[in-house]
C-alpha cells in the first residue's frame, strides 16, 4: 500500500470558469489505519464528473454545504476496500460513494451523507457510475416522477448527448414518447440518432434553436427536460404546448458565468399556457434508487439502452476533466480511472 | 329605450401602455330586436376590469382568441335582460358574462365562451364583479388547487392590495398560515393590516423588498403567489424554502412594456431548492366556480372577508379606468359604473 494520500484540495472559490488553479494537489499521509469500527479504508480506481459539481464550490447555502476551501474536492466514485473494520465490507470489496478526489478516503456505510455502498452484483466501476450512476437516477425520475410524460407526447430534451440527456430520452422513448433531442456538433447527434435511436435531433451549433423546436413539435412540447437553461430554456418556453411540465433539471449553459445571466423573457407563457416548471435534486430520490436501478437493468439487459463513457486517465488530471463538461468535448459520462481493481 | 349603443372599438394594438389612444368610441345601431331563441338583449350597468385585459389586445395567440381591431373591448360586466327569447331570462334578470365595452349587447346563456348567466341570489352587480368575481374566483382556485398551502406554512403574496391579491392573502390566513403581504403605499398596506387582518405587510414602495421578505419569512417561503413579476418574482426566489410553490397568477410590472423584460437572475434557485413554478388560467376552473362561490359566500356572512370596489363612472371614461390599474391608483376591484337596475 502507498504511503501518501494525494489529493486535489479546493484552493480558491471560482469566479467564472473553473479550472486547475482552482485547486492544489498535495501529499497527505494516509489516513490512520485504526478504523472505528464500522469504518473502511478505500482506494479509490476511479471518479464521476458532473456537471452539478460546479455549484459545490460555491460559498452559497444550497441542498449540499459547499465545500470547504483547503479541503478535498467533493466528487462521487468507485473505490476498493483495502482495510475493514467492517464485516459487511470485507477487504476487496468495490464500493460507491463519495469518496472525491482523493486515493484514498475513510468510508463508512451508516454515516449520514455520504455512506459507502457495495456496487450492484456484475457491476464494474464504469457501469456503476455511468448507467447505473446519479445521473441516470436524474434522468428516471426527473423525467417519470416530474416530468409525467404521457404515451404519444412530445418530451423535449436538452443537453441530450451527455450522461443524464442521453439516458431521458431513451427512457421518453421507451415510454412511447415522441422524442426531440437538442445536442451540439455532428458527432453527437449522430450517436444520438443511431445508438440511442433518438428520431429528431437538433444540433444548436449549427441550426437555428427556436424554429427547429417549433418545426418539429408542430402540436407543442408536452415535457421539456433542460439541463442547459438560458436562451435553450427561453427557446422551449416559446414552444410549449398548454399544459406542458418543465423539468428543470441544471443550467449548465449559465455554471461558469461571473454574474448569473438574466432569466427568459417570455416567462409569461407559464402563466398563459399553465405550465408547469418543477426543479428536483437526484438526492432526494436516493432512498429509491432500486426501483430506478432494477428498470435500467432491465431496459440494459434488453439492448434497450445507449451510453458511453469518457475515460481520462492519471490523478493529475482531474481538475481538466472537469472542464470537459463544460466546454462539450466529454462523449458521456465523463470519468476519470486512477487504478483498477485488483 | 335608446336607438343607439355606444361602443368602445379596439382601435390599434399599444405598444407600451395601453390608453384612450387605442380605442375608438363610436355610436351603432342597436343590436336587431328580432332575438334568435334563447337570445337575450342585455343592457350593460357595470363593468369590470382587470390586468389579464392587457394581454387580451395583443396580437398573439394565447388562452383567449386577440380582440379583433374594429370590435368591442372584450370585458366582463353585469347587465340587466331589456329584452328575452329565453324564458329563464326574464326581462328584468341580472346577469353576467362577457359584456364588453358597449351599452348594450346580444347574450346566449349557451354560448361556449361567452354565456350570460344570471346573478348569484341576493347579490347585485359590484359584489358580482368584486367578491364574487373571477379575480376571487382566482385567488381561490390559483392559492388553494394551484399553491397548495398547508396550516402553519408561511404565505407570501404580490399586488397584495388588488382584488385578487387581497382575497389570496385572507383565504391563506383563514387557512392557518403565516401571511406576508406586499403592496405599494401607505393607504393600501394600512388597509391589509386593519381590513383584511394580515400581521406582516411590506410597502415595496419605501422598503428593501428582498430584505425584508428575508426578515419576515425566517424559514423561507413556502408558497408564493405572484401577481407581479419582475423584480418582484427575483426578490421571492430569493427567499424560497425548500420544496416551496410559486404560483405564477400574472406578472403586471411587465404588463406594458414595449419589450419584455428579462426574467429573473435567481431561476436556477428552483433547481437547488426544488421549487414547483406552476401557471394557472381561471377560466380552467369555471366548471368548479360553484364550490369557490360556496366558500367565499360563507366567509362574506361570517364577516371574514374583507374587499373594496374603486367605482368610477361614466361611458366616455372607460378607457382611463382600465389605466388606473397599471398605475396603481385603483383601490380594489376596479370596476365602472354605466346604469342602475331599474
Amino acid at each position: 500500500m502507498d504511503k501518501v494520500n494525494r489529493q486535489w484540495l479546493l484552493k480558491a472559490r471560482p469566479r467564472g470558469m473553473i479550472g486547475p488553479e482552482h485547486f492544489e494537489l498535495v501529499e497527505s499521509a494516509l489516513p490512520r489505519p485504526d478504523l472505528a469500527a464500522g469504518q473502511v479504508l478505500v482506494k479509490t480506481l476511479m471518479l464521476g464528473f458532473d456537471p452539478a459539481m460546479r455549484g459545490w464550490v460555491m460559498d452559497e447555502p444550497s441542498y449540499l454545504p459547499p465545500v470547504p476551501l483547503g479541503e478535498p474536492m467533493r466528487a462521487s466514485g468507485v473505490g476498493q476496500v483495502v482495510a475493514s473494520s467492517n464485516p459487511t465490507l470485507p477487504v476487496g470489496t468495490l464500493v460507491q460513494g463519495l469518496l472525491n478526489w482523493q486515493e484514498y478516503s475513510v468510508g463508512d456505510p451508516n454515516q449520514p451523507l455520504a455512506p459507502v455502498r457495495p456496487l450492484p452484483p456484475g457491476t464494474g466501476p464504469g457501469m456503476a457510475l455511468s448507467i447505473f450512476g446519479s445521473t441516470s437516477l436524474t434522468a428516471y425520475f426527473g423525467l417519470l416522477d416530474v416530468g409525467q410524460p404521457r404515451p404519444g407526447e412530445t418530451v423535449l430534451v436538452s443537453g441530450a448527448a451527455g450522461a443524464t440527456g442521453s439516458v431521458v430520452a431513451q427512457i421518453a422513448r421507451l415510454n412511447g414518447c415522441r422524442v426531440v433531442a437538442i445536442a451540439g456538433g455532428t458527432e453527437k447527434c449522430q450517436w444520438l440518432r443511431e445508438a440511442c435511436k433518438i428520431d429528431t435531433v437538433i444540433d444548436y451549433k449549427r441550426e437555428d434553436l427556436a424554429a427547429r423546436i417549433a418545426a418539429s413539435c408542430p402540436r407543442g412540447v408536452d415535457v421539456f427536460f433542460d439541463n442547459v437553461g438560458g436562451t435553450t430554456l427561453e427557446a422551449a418556453l416559446a414552444n410549449m404546448a398548454d399544459f406542458g411540465r418543465i423539468v428543470l433539471c441544471g443550467a449548465i449553459s449559465g455554471y461558469n458565468d461571473e454574474t448569473p445571466a438574466p432569466g427568459p423573457h417570455n416567462l409569461m407563457n407559464v402563466v398563459t399556457r399553465r405550465l408547469r416548471m418543477q426543479g428536483f435534486i437526484v438526492i432526494d430520490y436516493l432512498p429509491r434508487a432500486a426501483e430506478a436501478i432494477t428498470a435500467l437493468a432491465a431496459w440494459v439487459a434488453a439492448g434497450e439502452l445507449a451510453w458511453r463513457e469518457d475515460v481520462q486517465q492519471g490523478f493529475e488530471n482531474i481538475p481538466a476533466t472537469l472542464q470537459r463538461l463544460f466546454d462539450g468535448r466529454n462523449q458521456g459520462k465523463q470519468l476519470l480511472r486512477l487504478a483498477d481493481p485488483e
